[in-house]
């Protein structure tokens, strides 16, 4: 099947962790706004179209379906492609760890934009410094332990069971996206985060990713996207 | 199977979601804290027990499954007991809008918590308001506006298919807590809220349903909840 991607064609955002997903099971996708620009997934915002109403991208559309919210595409894309246990214990426990992820990563949205996003950044920038002083100190050392202790309860390597899954490629990405955005606070956390270091590079030398981080169709990371890196914001 | 919900004993919070489809469902369950303190949750926090780890309650005890994350134990339960269409498609559009559900509660939670979570909302009252500000003005229309036209695209009474399911429970909640937290503002969009407006009044009038809210089990809302009423957060 080709899957169909809509994203916006600038930044990682959301959609990094679906077209990670993609990417590593080799499935052949068309990234619809990349080719064709962001107009493309206005019709589908805008209830156009036949199918599940998406509320925001990313969404996939997989034949007739249209599927919205990351982990959700996630969890419909993973056991087709060997990316998740196939037991019902094992997919129930990546959805959940998958789950866990959207809300750091909201959070670490709401760093920039703590009072609204129709605002510019520089509007809500007092705001944000209090915000991602909040974040750096107390969320991400307790998001990231908590993972890491994930790690720790299982082999030590993956976040479920003995075998790579779509979760340990989206723990990848938030720890990408957190290192970028907070260089300062990881460097901090080195110590407190050796599993999930560790799964962070095993992930990147994984054949197809390696491939894909190395390919333009790896968008860098940028000041449009939800990982920013504002050196005001990561002083700890 | 008897259940086992573990939640803060003193609030609606992201519990409510669970108990609510458990009452729904009619399901024997223990509702952890409210019989044994909420000291009876710490344990699983602490990592001392066997089975998925949770970040944070709500989550449930089936048999040996320790399970975390709302929309993820609304999936695991609705399939059980009925309260989500059989077809594939069915239940994973059921997720993407029980997740965009949980955006929403997490946005509602920070309209008194803009900064930090470790913080009193009194340290924080001046970011609330203009964060309070943009919820009310720009997200709640923009979610509710959102979920309408969900219901206006099935057959105006229910989110999936022509058939309750746990996302109509869950939409009901979310009726109520911002009909709760935030009156004027839900008042003056009662016009573009019709058919949530009906949908929270038909699952209110389920028969399990309106056993629980005339029960003690139904918590009131409260100051120390998800949904809180600040007049000075509703002003719009």
């Amino acid at each position: 099947m080709r899957y169909e991607l809509y994203y916006w064609s600038g930044i990682q955002g959301r959609g990094e962790f679906v077209r990670l997903a993609l990417e590593d099971a080799g499935a052949t996708y068309t990234d619809v706004a990349r080719e064709r620009g962001d107009q493309a997934i206005m019709p589908f915002l805008r209830s156009e179209h036949a199918g599940a109403l998406p509320f925001a991208p990313p969404f996939l559309r997989a034949g007739r379906l249209v599927i919205a919210q990351t982990a959700n595409i996630l969890a419909f894309l993973a056991p087709r492609h060997g990316l998740v246990p196939a037991s019902a214990a094992g997919r129930t426990f990546a959805a959940q760890l998958q789950q866990t992820i959207t809300d750091v990563v909201a959070e670490a949205h709401d760093t920039h934009h703590p009072i609204s996003v129709e605002q510019y950044y520089e509007e809500q920038r007092a705001e944000a410094r209090k915000r991602s002083a909040a974040f750096c100190a107390e969320r991400i050392p307790k998001y990231l332990g908590y993972f890491e202790n994930v790690l720790e309860r299982g082999d030590g390597l993956h976040a479920i069971g003995r075998r790579h899954s779509y979760v340990d490629s989206s723990l990848f990405q938030l720890m990408s996206g957190l290192e970028y955005a907070f260089p300062n606070t990881m460097k901090s956390l080195r110590r407190r985060t050796t599993h999930l270091r560790a799964l962070r590079d095993r992930v990147a030398a994984r054949p197809n990713i390696a491939a894909y981080l190395a390919s333009p169709r790896r968008i860098p990371f940028n000041q449009d996207g939800i990982f920013r890196h504002y050196p005001e914001l990561d002083e700890s």
